[in-house]
């Protein structure tokens, strides 16, 4: 998963960070499943994510409104209960307004 | 690095993702001199990392001031330089205020 490619600010970033639990117990594929079904949603403009010690995953979007309606949806529901359940011994979700940003190209 | 223990919104959260070149070339101790450093500025909130494809690492702070000022202090611009010259194959730099978190504590 590369550096996204989001436009021209204003947007919102959501950055989650969570520790895990030990074992995969089903998150792998779901995880992949959700990150695929973020890019179909009205508003995204891109998600990144790695894991050490911590999981951070940044996902972009056009507002507060699109980043809203992908926490509603049924089957990110379910992610985001099993997460709660079983996958995460810890999380934080910081939802912030990109007001500028830079990089060499 | 655990999930980092900020404060009540509002702060700023400057969000920096890499991708590497290959080899360390004095990248390791650099990084955890600069994250040490970052942790006596003031205004400093916490800083969370990862890195597998891409590193993500999100600093948070307690102003735009504070993050802008940690920018310019002489031992992080010589390693932002290095970081452009030998370092970093490609990076973001993102910033971004956060008005809402929430988490399972």
């Amino acid at each position: 998963m590369p550096i996204a490619e989001t436009p021209a600010p204003p947007y919102v970033a959501v950055i989650f960070t969570s520790s895990r639990t030990d074992g995969d117990n089903g998150y792998a594929a779901m995880s992949a499943a959700m990150t695929a079904m973020a890019r179909e949603q009205p508003g995204y403009l891109g998600i990144e994510a790695a894991r050490e010690d911590v999981g951070i995953t940044v996902s972009y979007w056009r507002d507060e409104a699109s980043a809203a309606a992908w926490k509603q949806v049924g089957a990110h529901l379910v992610a985001q209960r099993r997460g709660r359940e079983a996958w995460y011994r810890d999380y934080r979700v910081r939802i912030a307004h990109v007001t500028r940003d830079y990089g060499p190209r």
